[in-house]
C-alpha cells in the first residue's frame, strides 16, 4: 500500500509532522552515476516557501542518501534509502483541531480505518508524503533509458480559467486575500518514450498512470489523450490515421495520447490531472469532534491556496516512476 | 499483467479468436453459496445481440466453472478456474486485416511489445475479454458482505448528449447509419461501502477505482465526486460539511465522492468514466500496412457503434472487483 | 497464493476430482515456437500408470492450450491458459473418508482454514495439482534463454538407502506388498545457468528454490550445495577457492553448490529435496471423525507407494520456474 | 526483492559499512502499543560483541523509530520507517581485500550481477543486514495475535556435534584459536499458532518458512518435522494419528511438524536450519582478484568464528514475520 511500482519500487513512510519522511528505491540497476543536485532541483520546486502563492513553511528538504551508492554516486544495485528529517514542524499550530475532523480532510476517514489518527498537521495523508515521491522520480529520472524522454507537466488552468501564468496567478492571489482556496488542471507531455512500453490487459500504461496520479493528494480526475471530450465526439472524428514517415510508422493524429490497447506508439503521450481546492481554509468552518459535537473549526496556520500549483513537479515525479518501472521490464 | 485484485485476485486469459476466454478467481473465501444464474444474468447484460444496436455475434457467453465449488456450488476457498468457449469465430471477417494496422487499435502497438499479434479480431486487446472481468465480478457479487453493497452504472450521456435512454440510443441508431461511432460517459454509483475501506498512499480507494476502469477498453478518463469541476472550484464551494444524524457523522454535501484520503467515508461513491468512440468503423479508412505502404482498410465486418452501451456491466464488474478486494483485506 | 513467479507467473486450479486441473502462465514472450511433444513428454513422465509402482490412475493428462499462442504454436506474449480434464475420477473409492480426518492429510487443516474440504480424493491438496506445474515448467524449458541450461533430477535414495535404481525400485515393491509406502530424497542438478542470476536478500536463489520445492506435496526438506553437511564442516574445509581457467573465474570446488550471496557464479546447481513416505497407506488406520470420534479408516483405493519417484519431473518443472523467472527478469 | 511479506511488509536497505541501514515495516494495524525495550532486547541478543565468541563491532545498535507510531508509541496503522547508523565502521580493516574475490562470500557474485560491488564489508550482502529484520520482527512480536505465540530458536549442533551449550561453545573456541569457523544448526519451536494458518499451494506455511530462513546469510538447508529423516521413513512409522482430548482433535505424534497440507494443525511447529561455517577465516588464503590473477587474502580483520549462535534471534525474527503475516492475512 506504501509501495509503488514492479520491478523500480518505491516504499515511504512519514507523518507530516513526525521525525522525518523518507522511502526506499529499489530496483535500480547498479553503475547509473546519480547527480544529487538534480534530485535537490526537484525537490527544491516542489518545496513550499519558494513564493508567496504557498505555504510558509520552511523546511530544508534536503534529502540524506543512506544506502545504494558507491561514495561516488554510483549506484550498486541495491536498494537507496532516504529521509528527510522534518524540521519546522510547529505542532502548536495544529493542536486545537486534533479532536476535529477537517472537513474534506482524512481525519475522519483515518478513524474509521485505523481507529487514530495523528492529530498533527495531516499525518500520513498530508501532501509532504509527495516530497518522497519527488525523491523517488527525481533519482529513476537518471536512469540511462529514461535520458532521452522528456517528462514535463505544467497548470494550464485554475478555477476554471485558461490563461497566461500571470493570470492563473492573479487568480489563485484573489482566493488567498478571501481565506479562500481554488482548483486547477496540471497537463503532462512526455516525449521521446519508445513504442511497445506497457503491458495488457490489467497493467495497461494509462491505467498505471492513471493510478499514478490519483495517489497524488486533492486530485479528482484523469484523462489522457482526448479524454472525455472523447466521449462527445464521433469515430470518423477521433481516427488517428496511420501514416509512415522516413520509414517509421506514426499517426497524423494524436487522439490517443500516444496509447493504443494500453501500449505506446511512440508518439508523445499526454494526460491531464485534475486538482480540487486545498481543504484547508483560512475561515471558520462548521464541523464535529470525535464525538459528533457541532463545533466551529478556526481558519488559521499556513495553507496552499491552490494545490495544482505545487503538483507540477510530482505530476512529473509519478510519470517518471511510471515510465521507468514500464521501461526496465522491457528495454533498459 | 493479466491479474487483478490483491487479496481476491482475477488472473485471465484469451483471445477474441482463439478456443477459450477463461480466468482464475483466487481468494474467494470458503462456504459461500454461488447462484450461477447471477453470473449468466451479467454476461447476458453484457453480451453482444441483445439489441440492434450492439454487435451482432451471438456466442451463449455461457461459463463453465472448473473448480473450487462444491457440486452444490459452494465456494471451497480454492481458485475457483473458468472458461467461455469461443463458438462464433468466423475469422475470415476479419483475415483481410492482418497485415494493416487498423487505426485507434492495438495491432500496431502489440506488434512493436511483442514482435507478433493475432491478426483475427482485436486477439487479446478485444473487448471480449472483458467477458472475464464480468463473470469474475459476477461472483465476487456474491460475497456476504457485498450483499448490501448496491453498485450500479448507466450512460449518461452519448455524443456529449445528456438525455433520456430513449434520446441517446437515437443517437447511437444515427451513427450506426453512417457506419460511424459515437462515445459516451457512464457513471457508477455505490452505496452501503463502509466506512474505513481503502489504504493510503498507493493504495487509495479511488486510485485503484481509476485503475480498473482506465483498464476497460476505450476509457479515456476518470473522475470520481466532483471530478474535473472541482478544478473549477473555491474551497469554500468544494466543502463536505460534517453533521452528526442520529449519533452517525456523515456530510452535509458529497463533493468528496464518497472518499477522502483513499478511505471511504460511509457516503455514496460515485465516479464517472469517459468511453470513445469504437475504432472500428463500418467506412472505408486510410491506413498503412506493416511495411509502411499506405492502403485502405475496407469497411465491414461486426462491431458496436457505441462501446460506452456495452461498458455499463464492465464497469460495475470491475468496481465489484475492487471494493471485494478492499473489504476482504480489512473487514470482511 | 496459487500463483508462482514474478516476471513469469503460474497461477492454476483444480481439484483432484473435479472438472478439470489448469492454469495460466503469463510472463512468456511473444515469438517463442513451443513443441506440444515436449509438453505430453513431461505429463507423461509424471503420469501415475507408467508403470506398476505407481498409482493406477489412467488419465491422459493431455492439456488443450485455450491462448497465447497462433495456430503454429508460437508465443503471442499473451498468457498462455491451459486445461486438463479429469477424466478418471471414480469418487466412489474415496466416499467413505468423507467424514474421516486421514492421517497426515490435509483434511482437517483445509477444514480449519476455509471451513470445508472436498472429501474426494485430497481436493486441492492432492499431488495432481503438480500436473499444473509440470506443464508450466514444460512451456518455461522452451524459452530461447533456458535452452543451454540443463536441469536433470533423480531419485537418490529410498527409505534411507543410497543404491542403483533396481535396488531403490525393489525397497518400494516390498513396501507396497505390505500395504506400506516409503520416503526418499531426490536431487537435482542445474547446469549452464549463468552466473549473474538472482536477487539479494529476499530474493536470493536458493531461497526461491526452497519454496518452490518445499511447496511440492509430501517435500519435508530442502538442502543445497553441501546442505546440512555443512553444519557439520570447518571453514578450512568448505572453502571454494577461486581460479582462473581460460580467463573464467571459477571456484576449484563447489561446497556452496553454485550459489554465493543468493547469485549465480556460475558453477552447476545442485540441491535436495527430502520426501515423507506417502501418508495414504493400504491398511486400516485408527483416526477420529469431524465430531472427534474415534474411527477406523480402511486402508483401501490407490497409492503411490513413495511420492519421491513421481516428484522428478516435478522437482525439474519448479526448478525450471524458477530459473526461466529470475533469468527472464535480467537477461533473457 | 528487499521486501518480505505480503501483509505485512518488511522493506529493507543498507550495505554494512554505509551510513546506515534500515527498513520500513509496512501493514502494522493502529493501535499496538510498542514497548522499545523489546525491541533493543532483541537487536542486543543479536549484536555482535556480547560475548568473546563473536564479532567485536561495537555498534550500539539503537534503531531510531521515525514515522507510524504516536509520540506514546502506539501504531498509527501507516508504515514504520526505522534506520540504524552505522557509526564503527573501520572501513580500512576490508581496504586491500577490495579487488579480491574472498572466497564464498558474494563479492564475485554481486559483480556479475550488478557490474560492481560494495568492496568494505560485503556490503548488502553482510549480515549486518539481518539487524533490520530482528527490528522488523521485534516490532511484530508485539501484535496482539501474536502475545500467545511463543517462538523460541537455539543451537543443537556445532561442528556435527551435539552437546551442551559448554560443550557447544568449547568446539567454537577451539575453532577460532586456529583460526577457523565452524558450522551449525539451529532448531526454532513455535508452540501456540493456531490450526488453519496458512495457504495452499505455492503459500505453503512451511515453503515460506523454508524461503524465509534459507534467506538468513550461511543457511545451507532447511527441514521441518522429521525432515530428511522422514525420507528414511515408512509410511507405518510417519504417521501422525488423530485423537480426540477434551473436544479439540490433534495429534498423538508430530512428525508432521505442526503443518499438514501447507497449513498448521494446531500442534507445535518446529523446523531447523542448517548453517555453514563462516566464510571469513583469520588464514592467509588463495584466490583470484576482479582480473583473474592469484593472489593470496591475508587473514584478518573481526569475524565470527560460528555464525550459527549469531543465528537464533535471526531466526526467531524471520519466524515471527512469517507467521505475523499469515495471521494478519486470517484471523488477527
Amino acid at each position: 500500500m506504501n509501495t509503488f511500482g514492479r520491478n523500480l519500487r518505491l516504499t515511504t513512510f512519514g507523518e507530516s509532522h513526525g521525525k522525518a519522511m523518507g522511502g526506499i528505491l529499489d530496483g535500480m540497476p547498479g553503475g547509473v552515476k546519480i547527480d544529487f543536485d538534480l534530485i535537490l532541483r526537484e525537490t527544491s520546486r516542489r518545496r513550499p516557501g519558494q513564493n508567496h502563492l504557498v505555504t510558509a513553511r520552511n523546511e530544508k528538504d534536503i534529502p540524506e542518501l543512506l544506502s545504494g551508492l558507491t561514495d561516488d554516486m554510483v549506484t550498486l544495485g541495491t536498494p537507496i534509502g532516504f529521509i528527510v528529517r522534518n524540521t519546522d514542524q510547529r505542532s502548536g499550530d495544529y493542536g486545537e483541531m486534533a479532536d476535529l475532523y477537517r472537513p474534506n480532510h482524512a481525519d475522519f476517514t483515518y478513524d474509521m480505518r485505523y481507529g487514530l489518527h495523528e492529530p498533527r498537521g495531516g499525518g500520513r495523508a498530508s501532501a509532504r508524503e509527495t516530497l518522497n515521491w519527488v525523491i523517488g522520480g527525481a533519482i529513476a529520472r537518471q536512469l540511462p533509458c529514461m535520458k532521452n524522454i522528456s517528462i514535463k507537466a505544467k497548470v494550464i488552468s485554475i478555477g476554471g480559467v485558461s490563461g497566461t501564468q500571470e493570470e492563473l496567478v492573479e487568480i489563485v492571489e484573489e482566493a488567498k486575500k478571501r481565506g479562500d482556496s481554488v482548483g486547477g488542471v496540471v497537463e503532462c507531455v512526455l516525449e521521446g518514450v519508445p513504442a511497445g512500453i506497457g503491458n495488457p490487459v490489467f497493467g495497461k500504461l494509462h491505467a498505471r498512470l492513471a493510478q499514478a496520479m490519483m495517489s497524488i493528494n486533492a486530485a479528482k480526475g484523469f484523462e489522457y489523450g482526448d479524454g472525455f471530450a472523447a466521449a462527445s465526439m464521433y469515430g470518423t472524428e477521433h481516427a488517428d490515421i496511420f501514416t509512415s514517415e522516413g520509414g517509421r510508422i506514426r499517426t497524423q493524429t494524436n487522439h490517443s495520447g500516444g496509447i493504443q490497447g494500453g501500449i505506446t506508439n511512440g508518439m508523445p503521450i499526454n494526460f491531464k490531472v485534475a486538482f480540487k481546492p486545498t481543504p484547508t481554509l483560512l475561515r471558520d468552518i462548521e464541523t464535529v469532534d470525535k464525538e459528533g459535537n457541532s463545533t466551529i473549526l478556526k481558519g488559521k496556520g499556513r495553507h496552499d491556496p491552490c494545490v495544482a500549483l505545487r503538483a507540477v513537479p510530482i505530476v512529473e515525479a509519478m510519470a517518471v516512476l511510471v515510465i521507468a518501472d514500464e521501461i526496465l521490464g522491457v528495454k533498459c
